[in-house]
């Protein structure tokens, strides 16, 4: 067996341990949301792996977990890792594969007899993806400061249940003690994309997160009798709604830009009722900030021409907007080079684009054979994983050892 | 105070017991599902009504409540009365209005010293709406034999209670015995259009039921991450769904039909994620039954051709079909010509477009100045309404008292 595949082996049977856990048995997609039943069991294996690495565990009081390999006051230390929450139906690697990667990272410098001079630190963030109280990377923003400690222990899941009441105390907020313990942050992620396939290359590295954000676009209408209303009549929502869906499409298509509407809201949503309102949302990403920015104003100016033409009305809301985040270019550079890696940027937000403010931080992608993420065609080859673990190896030794 | 002024006066009367009950306070629509706390409200109330004219109330044993005025024994009696039920958010005249008629028209026909020859009855038929079962007119199919009874009894509410449970036992089915006792029904119903504002007449004789259904497309596709996924590798059903909208909207447009897509549901339904599934229910209704086919024809040809172009499949489903229903011509031509009222098709259907099969049917339209219905805009006016009772009951001396 070689070396490569005796990792993969190792990487599969620490895999395994994570398979059933939170698991759909008809999608096949996990239900991971964070503090709830099947994210807590992963928190836990979290702990015991780092207990059987000798690595003591600490909280930040926002519900970010850090098992540390070496001194936990010490400074300077260099932290990786990532999150095990999921969205709804979601992929098994989007976040644990950061994660279980980080540990075996610690034992193949183990393994090699390397001797850090600066701690090393596996974390693993809390609702990285929003899905359970609607604010994505909410752990790493606590511990950031970059939301409202009140306004983070009051959001709520749909069963009504507060970040605080989920998290069993008001969050602690900003911890600036902690951070600055922190030298750099190494993120490693399943690719969400084809870009490595096409490229033929097992491990990239991260350039940059796209500016992107979600806006709701709220179309009034008036609601009627689907039977009886004469079409000349209506001031039907649905169409406006369905016009800018196909709107969106085509102006992101135009702009080399990203554009979803993948949720709806119709009241009364009843089969023979003409709605009195369709709430659309659109998720929109482009490269630049500007290019971001025409292409929600095309869309919204698309929206209001069909409203008039439909009789209804259309206004839209800001829900959020994250600027470009430009990981560390000296940083990127070096690993890129250290590994042989291609240098890609990526539409999708994580924790490394919220820590990227605070200080020096990377991330490495591994392939996706898909290319699907977000779904439980999400993948990646034993070989491929283990080639991450591998990188992100060197990448501790580079930054932690010398 | 003229006669008329009189009658309005009654009516609004009797209309104020029932406005409050299941008015939800934030939209001003009804939400009284059959035989919920609302609807069993009005049931007593019925009940009360019957009593204080001294009719006595009889159980087809499917939910249907009927005062008897005269021997509830004694055949060709004449059957007037409509639903309570309501849509989501429904208005207030859809159903209720003809109840309130009826029991006003009997009263009309005391005060005149009318002398029934046959028995006048007034009808509350239960789950017109299908709203909380999903089978519109269930009770009236149910005494008409046209539902199997089993299946009936089976159906669900959204909270799993089954009709069988929510009428405290099976239902009793067809009722040959009781609907050979009928030798007409007439049903009094708001106006869901404009005609009658247009016409300038605040009372109507139906002609037809335009024949019409609900066709359920499915649109499968992939889901995958919003932000990462590039435009050209997406299979997206929300387009495939969107464009269908559009073409249901012109393909109705161009036959002079009526479609409606009010109601979508989507798989995972996320804000950041392209869906993997969108289902949409056509509500399709057309004057002539091969319009109706050509147009679902259409709409199908054209989602299948834009699934091509997306990537995505396409599956029609036929959930329901009801075929023209042509009143009893020489029962509308006798009462249009003894209330000088215009004749005009509906695209709604009704227990009395169930009961049309069985004993010789009418319908009267009462003026809505909103064309609204199914809405809490539905409304008519207390001078139409009183109109509405005085030609009920003209109707009912023409049919019951010679």
């Amino acid at each position: 067996m070689s070396v490569a595949e005796d990792l993969a082996g190792r990487f599969r049977a620490l895999w395994d341990e994570l398979a059933p856990i939170g698991r759909d048995g008809h999608s096949g997609g996990y239900l991971r949301y964070a503090l709830t039943e099947p994210e807590l069991r992963l928190r836990a294996w979290f702990r015991e792996q780092a207990d059987g690495r000798g690595m003591p565990v600490t909280d930040d009081g926002n519900g970010n977990l850090f098992a540390w390999w070496g001194d936990p006051e010490a400074g300077d230390a260099v932290l990786t890792g990532s999150h095990f929450d999921s969205v709804p139906h979601g992929g098994a690697y989007d976040g644990p594969l950061g994660v279980v990667s980080a540990f075996l990272a610690v034992d193949e410098l183990r393994a090699a007899g390397a001797t850090p001079a600066r701690p090393v630190v596996v974390g693993a963030f809390v609702e990285e993806e929003g899905a359970r109280f609607g604010v994505p990377c909410l752990g790493s923003r606590l511990l950031a400061g970059e939301i409202d400690v009140d306004r983070a222990a009051g959001l709520r899941d749909s069963a009504g249940v507060s970040f605080a009441e989920a998290l069993g105390g008001r969050p602690a907020g900003r911890r600036p003690d902690l951070l600055g313990r922190f030298a750099a942050f190494v993120e490693l992620h399943v690719e969400q994309g084809r870009a490595l396939v096409e490229a033929g290359a097992p491990v990239a590295v991260a350039s940059a997160i796209w500016p992107h954000g979600r806006w709701r676009f709220d179309f009034h209408g008036e609601g009627n009798h689907a039977g009886t209303t004469r079409m000349a009549d209506r001031r039907d929502p649905m169409l406006t709604y369905a016009f800018t869906v196909l709107a969106a499409n085509k102006e992101a298509r135009l702009r080399g830009a990203h554009a979803t509407v993948g949720r709806v809201s119709v009241a009364p949503n009843a089969t023979n009722a003409i709605p009195s309102r369709v709430t659309g949302w659109l998720d929109a990403r482009a490269a630049e900030p500007e290019t971001l920015t025409g292409l929600v104003d095309a869309v919204h100016a698309k929206a209001a021409d069909r409203a008039r033409r439909d009789g209804t009305e259309v206004t839209l809301t800001e829900e959020s907007a994250t600027p470009l985040v430009a990981f560390d270019g000296g940083l990127a550079g070096r690993l890129a080079a250290l590994l042989d890696a291609p240098v890609l940027p990526t539409g999708a937000g994580h924790d490394a684009g919220v820590l990227a403010a605070h200080l020096p931080t990377a991330m490495l992608f591994v392939r996706n054979p898909t290319g699907v993420s977000h779904s439980p065609a999400e993948s990646a080859t034993d070989a491929d994983c283990a080639a991450g673990v591998t990188a992100l190896a060197r990448v501790l030794v580079e930054l932690a050892c010398r």
